[in-house]
Parts: C-alpha cells; structure tokens; sequence
C-alpha cells in the first residue's frame, strides 16, 4: 500500500511548529529550540551516529524507511520570495541534500531542476496538493511519499485529507508565537488513530495513522 | 563506531527468552506466546507492512538498519544435534530467509556454506564468541554485526563483554520454566545504561546502551 508520510514534526507545548522569519542565518526561523533535541545524523537509520541509540533515535530514523519522493514547501528550501534570484542558491544543504531522492518544491515559479549525485533532485512545481502527490508518487518507484514540511504545507495536505501518517514530536518548550500547526479543531480526532510515547530526554511522540 | 548488537528479543514476565524443546514443528519451542505481538514484516523497514505504523514496529524496524552480518546460534537455524544429517534442511526460511547478508552458524560441526539469491550465507563455524565476532566483522563489509540469538549464545556473549547494544522486548506473559536469559545479576546494571518505554500494546522495550 502506497502512503503519503509525515516524520520528525516537532511542535511546541503551545502548537507551534516553525519560526515566523525564515533567513538565510536562520533556515527554521526563530524557532530553533523546537530542534534542540534533535539529531539529524540518525534519520537514514540507528547506525549512522556513535552516540547511544535510545528511543528518540529509533522513532527519527523512520524518516527514510521507504521514502521515494519528498515534497516540501517553497521555505523549506530556501528565504526567497517572489521571483528566484539569479543568486545560485542550491537549498540550505550544500553539496549532499539529505534525502537522496526526488524532492517537489511547491512553488508559483517554476523553474529548472537541480541534480546533486547522491540521488536528490530538487523539481519546482506549482500545483495544488493532490497533483503535487500525483507528480510525487509517479516519481518515487513504488515507495511511500514523505511531506517535508514546513507546517504551512502540511496543513494544505491535511485539509485535502491527503495524509495517512504523521509523526509529530511534542519538544518541551513554549514559542508564544509562530507557525501554528493545527488550525481545524476536528481534523485529528476524527481521521487519525493515536499512539503515544514519552521519552527519558521529554519528548512525546506522536504517531497518527489515518482511519481506513 | 563498530558496534555488537541485539534487537527484538522477547523476554517474559518471569525472565524466559525461548523455548525449551526446539522441534521441526515449533522452530522457537513451547514459547510461542513470547512472539504473538511480533510482526517480522517490518524487521526491514516500518513501510514493509499494510497496517498501521506503531512504536512497536518502529523499534522492531531496528533489526536490519546499518547490519552487515549476523551471528546465531545452532538452534536458531534447525532443531538437529550432533553431526548434521544429510536430510536438505537449510533452515527455518524456505527460498528467502530474511538476513540477506553472511549469517554464522555456532556449531561443533563445521560445513559447506548454503546460499541464497538474496544475499543470505549460512556458515557454519566451531568458534568462541570473540573469533567469531572478528570473523562476522570481517564479512560485514564496515557495517554491524547482529547477534541473532538464541538466548544461551547472547548469554556467552555478554559473559565475554562483547555486546554494545541490546534491545530487549518484555511480553506480558509468565512461561513458568524455559530457557533463561539472564544469569549474572551483576552485567546489566554495571556495563549498560538503561532507556525504556512502554506502548500501548503491552510490551515494554528496553534499550541497552554499553557504557563506554
């Protein structure tokens, strides 16, 4: 069965789930406390960090299981807005993209892909959800689909009832004010299953699989 | 970091990790309930599976990320003692067993090595556990080693201090008399630190992490 999959989606105590102000210093905007507890390093899997492989790092590491394609809002990738600047901007990752996959970046200016040797190519599409997934799922060879965010685009695809899996990490902190996650008060409860664990380091784990 | 692991073994209530009659019929002997929350589908990747993505099956997806080889016990690959029969078993697995890298078999009784199209080689090798952990490493193309069980070869190999990480997985269920997993009271609490959580099927997963 081919699923559309949401990994390693943090939010706030207050439901927060990204900064406000995207910069080029700041790729996650002011909200860098909600990755304090994050390690990158484990989400193609528990062995590619020395350090102990705890609970959090399991979970992480469901991240590439599977994955054929990513799609991802237009911040994810970069701070631009409007029309791309002839400024050789590649995305915040240099010359090896973590995810080694086709990537579909929705944006209103489409514009030619970027190739990297590790297998990530970053396509510019402009097109509502449920063609962007159509476009995702005929690229990624039978794998599942991840949503990369950020919680703008994910919404979009929840509202379409496009999601069948998410991961949302509950991190201990309290932003105030940014990027709300959730915006229909019903859209949980009444598609999704719920299971939910908490670690040691204080992290609740949330994973929601979607109502057949 | 090299590391020596173990993933998804099942422990009951009262501290029993298998069987104690191993027969063609019952390959894990009468402990067959320490396995009724197992789903081996997802031992390589929590996308292998249809059904709803769990905490239980992430940690099971544990088993395959970053191993190279794996090092089992005589039992775990057939039920004979003494000198092999020339009777073609060549394991629990039919055409596809599930390891798809050099397996090696602990035996008094050394034989050819059985191949299969996806990978799996069984050898069979007469060695303590510290040779046959540098033989396994050898094979393992840089990658981990899995120590497959059963319980008495994981016990000579904790006994030798050759295990960095252990995930153990306690079933709510008390076996009464079988093949005890733990024997010196004193090497969990002094080598290993200790994470654990409990999901909401009942098992509770603990992840053993070598102290440095």
């Amino acid at each position: 069965m081919f699923r559309t999959r949401i990994h390693n989606l943090f939010v706030s105590l207050d439901g927060f789930a990204a900064g406000d102000h995207v910069t080029f210093d700041e790729p996650i905007g002011d909200a860098a406390a909600l990755f304090s507890r994050f390690d990158g390093r484990v989400i193609m899997g528990i062995d590619r960090a020395d350090a102990p492989i705890t609970v959090d790092r399991a979970l992480f590491s469901m991240w590439g299981q599977g994955i054929g394609a990513e799609i991802m809002g237009r911040k994810k990738f970069g701070p631009q807005t409007g029309p791309w600047p002839d400024d050789g901007w590649q995305g915040w990752w240099d010359d090896a993209p973590p995810f080694a996959t086709p990537c579909f970046i929705l944006t209103h200016h489409p514009r030619p892909p970027i190739e990297f040797a590790n297998g990530t190519v970053f396509h510019f599409i402009d097109a509502y959800p449920a063609t962007a997934l159509e476009t995702a799922r005929a690229a990624a060879g039978g794998r599942d689909v991840r949503l990369g965010g950020g919680p703008s685009t994910i919404r979009q695809f929840l509202d379409a009832d496009l999601v069948d899996f998410m991961h949302t990490i509950t991190v201990p902190v309290v932003l105030g004010t940014r990027v709300h996650l959730w915006d229909d008060p019903g859209v949980l409860d009444e598609r999704f299953a719920l299971e939910s664990v908490s670690t040691p380091s204080g992290l609740t784990h949330r994973l929601w699989n979607r109502l057949s």
